[in-house]
């Protein structure tokens, strides 16, 4: 999507055509940094210190990591070593090990001189595809926004949307957010409730910042307000990410989604989640029981990054010095909470059933 | 309740005999301090700044705010105005209207010269009955806690809690956090999750700070972790204040309360809220529709205060320059996510019916 007129990638070669550049989202929305990959370790950093996040992010990442790692030694004890590395960065991440697999698979096929070429060559298949994918979710979900605009006689049609699953999220295009930027391409009119999503405000420092860039009228919220505005009406439909959808539909994502999910049921507001099939767990049913859930660092309850009074990039304390906090990254929302799953195959219901309708083939 | 050993109310007389000192909240965790009241204006901004608030404590500064106001002037006219400038600062709190109104009852019948002493006296004794109610909520509320401890067997009995309805909300006890320390007191193990509750982080603020205080074991979480811990059992009780309830036990309180109690309905986690009788208002009982909703300044959530890396209370700005935000500062809970009302004379169901098996006469 666009930034200030200019089209970009989250994820692209850089000049010197083998090492890889990002956009640093640990400095957004205040700064805007483009942080460069030579090696293995630095892809890993970056996805582990989050300069990049988001489940299919986090795989194209992952895939150019292969691709600088191999560079240096293509054997098949370091396509191994490097997998390891990477996998490690962050265990809640299915389309993480989804990427990596697939490198190993692929290369571990192709003769060690042929490898670097090769990898490079599927990172990026891996993130053209993941732009297609995310342009097909997009068009899909532009339906749900056209049908509510068309029910409310071209009147604002009001979306909640809880952490960041934009194009920031995505190589492009975004997940929960691409039916809302074809929506406004298409001149209906839309309006964000952006939940800032604490711990780390990713709301309010990327998908408040992309929506903005690309011209998206929004509202920041804290993420108690939800079932407020939907208690009275101002909420026409919620999308959200997610990191795992389980067989049955379940979805992990961003902690605090359940509780959304909870509001939405309680006041018949459609709550829909967009997500690309790699992020599909097809070897788990029960979520809430059987998906793990990272405990990230209590620094990210204790500090709130943000801009100071000087102009820096700071970060302040909130707690006392004597108390300790627990930081639960993801939540597990049920699928019956869940209207429906839309995909680059259409939408479904979220359950074992409407997952087969749309990727029977897969479940084969 | 202690502060480092020393025992405190949030509000009293001054050495001097008739200026009133508060504990300066704002200023909470990282620095205590005390503010000193000369003025009906000191009051009217201490409430409306938020130096003191929780519907208890609003009430009793509102009265001692009427004491200074009538110490400059005791007439019929100036008891009147000063009723105004203190019934404008904080539009959702009852027990404001309450406290003043009562004043105002009782001072216009007394003759003028005896005012600023018949003021002063009554004001001493809202606050001494303040003591006494959120006393006998802790009373209530310490045999829920007892019964969950027994049959756990004296496992810690884990209990959430949103924004701060502690003794730093009241004169002294709380309400909310009243049965926890009457818990504490009696040596059984307790351990509080306490929600920050954006955009303020009054629980990061004060109810960590009260809690730790007094020494009682918390953990701070963001607001969007209590439906995790409920989904995987990790809290038998939830406790909640509130600023307003209806007559029909639909319960105003602070912006995310409702989330959290739908979390608890869909986890069978019992969910009671405390309150002292002043605070319910009995002209009201459809809470959703008719309860009025302030909405506070974006600032509030646009910018997060807290300790900078020079030890100095400082704020950051947490989304773009370009994004706006709205601020909406309380919810309502429906009286059917109630599990009960914690009240000064006892615990009964949040309905009509149950309102009126304790407080008959008072609907009468």
């Amino acid at each position: 999507m666009k930034i200030d007129g200019t089209a970009y990638r989250t994820i692209w070669l850089s000049a010197d055509g083998w090492s890889v550049d990002i956009i640093d989202q640990t400095k957004l929305p205040h700064e805007f940094v483009i942080a460069n990959l030579k090696t293995v370790e630095d892809a890993a950093h970056a996805i582990s210190a989050m300069l990049v996040r988001g489940a299919p992010l986090i795989g194209a990442t992952a895939a150019y990591g292969m691709c600088l790692g191999l560079r240096e030694d293509p054997s098949d004890q370091n396509l191994h070593r490097i997998g390891e590395i990477l996998i490690a960065t962050r265990p809640t991440a299915v389309n993480l090990r989804w990427a990596i697999q697939r490198m190993q698979d692929h290369l571990s096929e192709t003769p060690r001189q042929d490898r670097v070429a090769a990898a490079y060559q599927l990172a990026a298949d891996i993130c053209d595809e993941d732009e297609a994918i995310c342009s097909a979710i997009g068009d899909h979900g532009l339906s749900l926004i056209e049908e509510i605009s068309k029910r409310k006689q071209g009147e604002t049609v009001n979306i909640l949307t809880h952490c960041n699953a934009g194009w920031l999220a995505t190589v492009d295009w975004g997940t929960a957010l691409s039916p809302i930027y074809k929506a406004f391409n298409a001149g209906i009119s839309v309006h964000v409730w952006v939940d800032e999503t604490r711990p780390r405000n990713q709301g309010a420092h990327l998908t408040a910042w992309e929506l903005g860039k690309h011209g998206v009228d929004h509202t920041l919220i804290v993420d108690n307000v939800g079932g407020h505005l939907m208690q009275h009406g101002q909420v026409d439909l919620c999308i959200t990410g997610t990191d795992r959808t389980t067989a049955a539909g379940d979805v992990c994502n961003k902690i605090g989604t359940y509780l959304k999910a909870l509001a939405a049921m309680d006041n018949q507001v459609p709550f829909y989640v967009a997500l690309p099939s790699p992020t599909i767990d097809w070897e788990i049913e029960d979520g809430v029981a059987d998906v793990p859930i990272e405990i990230r660092d209590g620094h990210e309850v204790d500090y709130v990054q943000g801009l100071d009074s000087n102009g820096a990039v700071s970060e302040v304390r909130i707690l006392p010095d004597f108390s300790a906090s627990k930081n639960y990254a993801f939540d597990v929302t049920p699928a019956r909470l869940v209207t429906g799953l839309i995909t680059e195959r259409g939408i479904c219901p979220a359950s074992k059933a409407g997952l087969a309708s749309l990727f029977e083939r897969d479940v084969a």
